[in-house]
């Protein structure tokens, strides 16, 4: 994999970062935003898994690692100004969203206030092994 | 409307700004990122137009406003920690980038290079009125 390459036309931000959108392949949904460095962007594209660079963390970050809902990559994609990535993704498990739901996209703004759109399909206890 | 309430569910970042995606409504393609502030988001939500921020020109930039690729509101949503916005639009004119393209995720990873994959549908000139 030409590395050089797939590296030199993102525009990192002042932190090494940039945004990457995961949206599920077959269905069109939207389903997170998370940052990637480098490493990250090389690591998913030589893998063909969704790795991101957790800013909470600090370190790289495995989509799927601890809950199973790994992102299967099946296109890469870049914007025109190289500041953002598309990742269409297969996402395994039917949840991307670490509170159980499909996506993370899940209140909708009504005019009044922001409603809840989406239901928890899966606890984060029995995604993450934590005793309720 | 409770501008208050839509507001403060954001997590702006330390500039003051949020990311938020713009999809199309009908066919599910991420058309765009961009940035918004809240007055942005506020306009937005008020007027059912898109409104971002521009980086580039420190200012309010409402959508289309030179090009009139403006983008319809049909949906507005918060990600699960309310550092991301997601705008599911009608994109007027069916261009949503600068470039002409209908959206401006048009380079595709394959492997050894990013491969343009859409065409441009209106010249930049036609758009915004420059001379070539």
């Amino acid at each position: 994999m030409n590395t050089e390459t797939l590296l030199q036309a993102v525009r990192w931000n002042d932190q090494g970062l940039v945004p990457a959108i995961a949206q599920d392949a077959a269905s069109g949904e939207v389903l997170m935003l998370a940052w990637m460095n480098a490493e990250a962007l090389q690591h998913t594209a030589e893998s063909g898994r969704a790795v991101y660079w957790s800013r909470s963390r600090q370190s790289l970050w495995s989509k799927g690692e601890s809950s199973g809902n790994v992102q299967l990559l099946q296109e890469l994609r870049l914007d025109c100004d190289g500041d953002t990535v598309l990742l269409k993704v297969e996402q395994l498990g039917g949840v991307a969203c670490h509170t159980g739901r499909r996506h993370c996209f899940y209140q909708r703004w009504d005019g009044t206030g922001w409603q809840v759109t989406e239901a928890v399909l899966k606890t984060p206890e029995s995604m993450y092994g934590k005793t309720p």
